[in-house]
């Protein structure tokens, strides 16, 4: 089962188009990540201090539907291990069971140094079922 | 009885000196501002819509400690109606009960055309206590 | 020839992983979106006003390099019509002639109701030949 | 004489009000804070890396208009020592001469232990004139 944690738009999250700015859409899917991330027992502070950066490496969006001011949004997230350097994110949002944009993120590993590493045990352990 | 509300600090609020961006703290007291009203029963939205757009005419911060990534953060949201056009918000945020940043935000409203009209009677109306 | 327009990051782009924070990169992109229609007699203001609005549909993009706190980002922008509905932005994000982001931003035009509606002649014209 | 250094206003800066949002105004103060400190031979990112982190600590900021999309907006910024521990940037933002928004922002340093320190003397020795 994807993991579902839910935002309302605010002021800061729209633009003169009175809609939500779509790179904001980026910062939702990010609480998505990181609260699924923490629903499964992983601390993205934690995982900092322990020399693991979680960083994006690429994605895809598609915006279906504009959201506008006070609305709530549901941020949808799975994940799945594609190699051991690679995970992906399947996320989506919604507006009472309407699509609003969907993406696939997939994430990497660094270390302080900003060199590729494998993701940790504890996350290539995870899965949504 | 002042209004309470939380929000975790994600990615998006920090900046490179590893704490919560100056300017990001002004969208977590915004956030206070709308609950606070929407808790009173007056959606920022629908005000919006009925050509009332309540915005800031001034405010004053004293930023007293560093939030990071990951901590949970209290904005704490009083009102109290400074005259007919005139609103103040005395805000703060707080992480487990010590005090991170106050503010005090003055708010006014415009009409669609950005003419100064007075406060809504509903907004009027509103105390804390 | 693409068109090219330079940035500094500053505090608000990055986060506390040091380095900009991967949803700020779409500002940038946004903003080379403008500046190159800007450069070729489209207003994007004035777009709006004539019920034109240009919203982004979908993109991909991949992350090859982390930018930091006070360095210079090239972004560089060319354009292809794809359909009378559909227009392709092909964007990258350099800093010294290294890649840094590159992002593929296809776009659409919505009027006021948003419903889509053809990309106006004049943005149809454009070519980067 | 006031250090000057202009901005577009972009989607980024505005709100669904259609003008720019408030929280939005203190990125483009520290935008010229960060240029005219760059401009007296301060590198912001260079101080960090030598230990010492300039800090907000306080502000006013009183808006009087509302910018636009697509406006230039230049950011007008002073600065005086006001103690060892204290430097006060005096900055607005005009717009064709005049003013949208005035602040006072109050700065401290911290060492990266983020205990205060002493302004450094190439700070101390700051005057517009």
């Amino acid at each position: 089962m994807p993991h579902r944690v839910s935002y309302r738009v605010y002021y800061e999250d729209t633009d003169s188009l009175g809609v939500v700015y779509y790179a904001n859409y980026f910062k939702f899917f990010e609480r998505g990540r990181t609260e699924y991330l923490a629903a499964h027992g992983q601390d993205v502070a934690e995982l900092n201090r322990a020399g693991v950066l979680v960083v994006v490496h690429s994605l895809t969006a598609t915006f279906r539907k504009s959201a506008r001011l006070g609305e709530m949004l549901d941020v949808v997230t799975g994940f799945e291990v594609k190699s051991p350097f690679r995970g992906r994110f399947a996320q989506r949002i919604e507006r009472d069971g309407e699509l609003v944009v969907e993406a696939s993120v997939d994430v990497a590993c660094l270390n302080p140094e900003q060199r590729l590493i494998e993701l940790p045990a504890s996350v290539r352990a995870l899965t949504d079922s």
